[in-house]
């Protein structure tokens, strides 16, 4: 194999994301030298944070570079290595973007161990999504047993785990996800306490029932009508995790209108990035990567098949037609 | 003197404010029984808080109830007592409401040493507002030398008292105001680095000019388009105290739109009520008392003449006509 695939950024969305806005090419497998470590990857991880990233504007991050990898994380197995910390046939996480193969020097390679964990869950429960619903949680919702906490997207990569650390904390977790299948899987699977279908059309009403005693807590990972919501049924001194805004990527309005609540309950709101909090991964990872090698943590993947699926599958992501973490298979 | 005055709340008010929500009564003057304290009210203190409690919404505070005093801040002088703590003569603070006289059983009334501090002052910048401003600053916008703080309705009790705070730690503070006069006053008399003039017409364009740096932290009094105003030029983990939203309190729709920059800046945005705070205030009368006395704080005063002009200050100040805090003066 000489050559390899990847999927480069060729022109930014204008509004929503389309098949255009990516090229898929073909480049040469490069030559490896010492130090390197060549890895084969065999997961791509797509997450709305890339959504983002392929636009222009002032945000936490330098936006995606036109004509150069797409951003992302992946898993794979080394398959060449010059470097001593790495042989052959290691599993490891890396951020090779959308891309087949990826060359490292070794520094943020990590190796990881598929005894007990799947190799795919490294990009998801324990992984960054993980993490993030971990931080959230644990930094800035901070539930206490007996807490309502809420959380959107609940079916998703970072929902999930927000609902069940809360659960395993003796919070009543609700969720808010789209459709009767997700909502089933959130309180069958997942075990949490209610999960309303924002798509049935009584969002409010179905909220209220599901939080009879307000809610303490809230994940949010949509924003727009959904998170005005939330903010109508926050109790004094509520906590609110801003992680994501996935209702407005594409450029739509999504005004917070429910803004004297704010003030009212003296709520405390606080957005994040989970790569800026690198210091508490190893203890999050502890517990995730526990609860899930126990099957306390349990997870639902969307596997798209082979890289030239990724745009679509990433779009289908961003339209919330994944159910559970949305990955590439890529071998 | 067998009677004295006070205002009622007639009816919540229906939008805006109209002094057809009070009524003027006179009440005969109490008999003093054993422990009780009878005091002559000098000042009222006229607070936009004032304005939510009309409502009868659910709150941090239970609505305003019809046909009873209307809720407020009072300075005035013990007249009669039978509560060995008091002697006639003291000046006191109390919260008496809307009226030029109160009884009291000795509690929450607070004796006020006017030596150096001028009797008035207690309902300001030694007072609650006062109070209101360095919570917000010292603890929810934990301003570093060297950082830039916005704070709106910069004139007023509240924000003139943040501005100069945050001055005397160091930053640049730049006010928000309406009117060439107020903005005029901000700079050359409390010394803030610069005052946009809301009505100008220029917010966006204004504020960038006096924020070159970005704004590390907001102190928001008032909501709405200049709450935007400045959210668009936050840096990455600012802070916003949010004490106050003047431009919603008559139901106007008061949305946030620059939600995003909650997130791609992971800012912190919090709520609050001085009054649950109440464990601080010792620390911050002391420094602002201080302040005061030695003349390094400045303030200005809107004085009304008697309690029947209290409502139409009231409403007044609800639409920024005051100038500092707005006081009724009452004998």
């Amino acid at each position: 194999m000489n050559t390899y695939k990847r999927i480069v950024l060729a022109a930014r969305p204008q509004g929503e994301v389309s098949p255009a806005n990516f090229r898929l090419e073909e480049v040469s497998v490069p030559a490896v030298k010492d130090g390197e470590v060549l890895v084969r990857n065999h997961f791509l991880s797509l997450d709305p944070y890339m959504r983002m990233r392929m636009e222009d504007v002032k945000s936490y991050a330098a936006p995606q570079a036109l004509n150069e990898t797409m951003v992302g994380g992946t898993a794979g197995e080394v398959v060449e290595s010059k470097n001593p910390k790495f042989a052959v046939g290691d599993k490891v996480l890396g951020m090779f973007g959308w891309s087949e193969m990826g060359l490292s020097d070794g520094n943020l390679l990590r190796k990881l161990d598929t005894t007990h964990i799947p190799l795919s869950a490294y990009l998801g429960s324990v992984g960054m999504p993980g993490i993030t619903a971990w931080y959230g949680l644990t930094q800035i919702m901070q539930p206490k047993e007996g807490d309502t906490i809420v959380v959107s997207a609940a079916s998703g990569a970072v929902g999930s785990v927000v609902g069940q650390l809360a659960k395993l904390r003796g919070c009543r977790a609700v969720g808010i996800a789209g459709g009767k299948e997700k909502c089933d899987y959130v309180v069958n699977e997942l075990g949490f306490d209610a999960c309303i279908d924002y798509k049935a059309g009584n969002l409010e009403k179905d909220l209220a029932a599901a939080t009879p005693n307000g809610i303490d807590a809230v994940f949010e990972n949509v924003g727009g009508k959904v998170f005005d919501a939330c903010l109508a049924r926050m109790n004094p001194f509520g906590r609110i995790a801003l992680c994501g805004l996935i209702a407005g990527y594409d450029g739509e309005p999504m005004p917070i209108n429910n803004v004297r609540m704010l003030l009212t309950m003296r709520l405390t709101m606080r957005g994040f990035i989970v790569s800026e909090h690198m210091e508490l991964w190893p203890q999050a990872l502890k517990e995730l990567g526990t609860l899930v090698a126990t099957g306390k943590l349990k997870f639902r993947e969307s596997v798209a098949q082979g890289l030239a699926n990724a745009p679509e599958a990433f779009i289908g992501m961003l339209h919330g037609r994944n159910f559970g973490k949305q990955l590439v298979k890529l071998i």
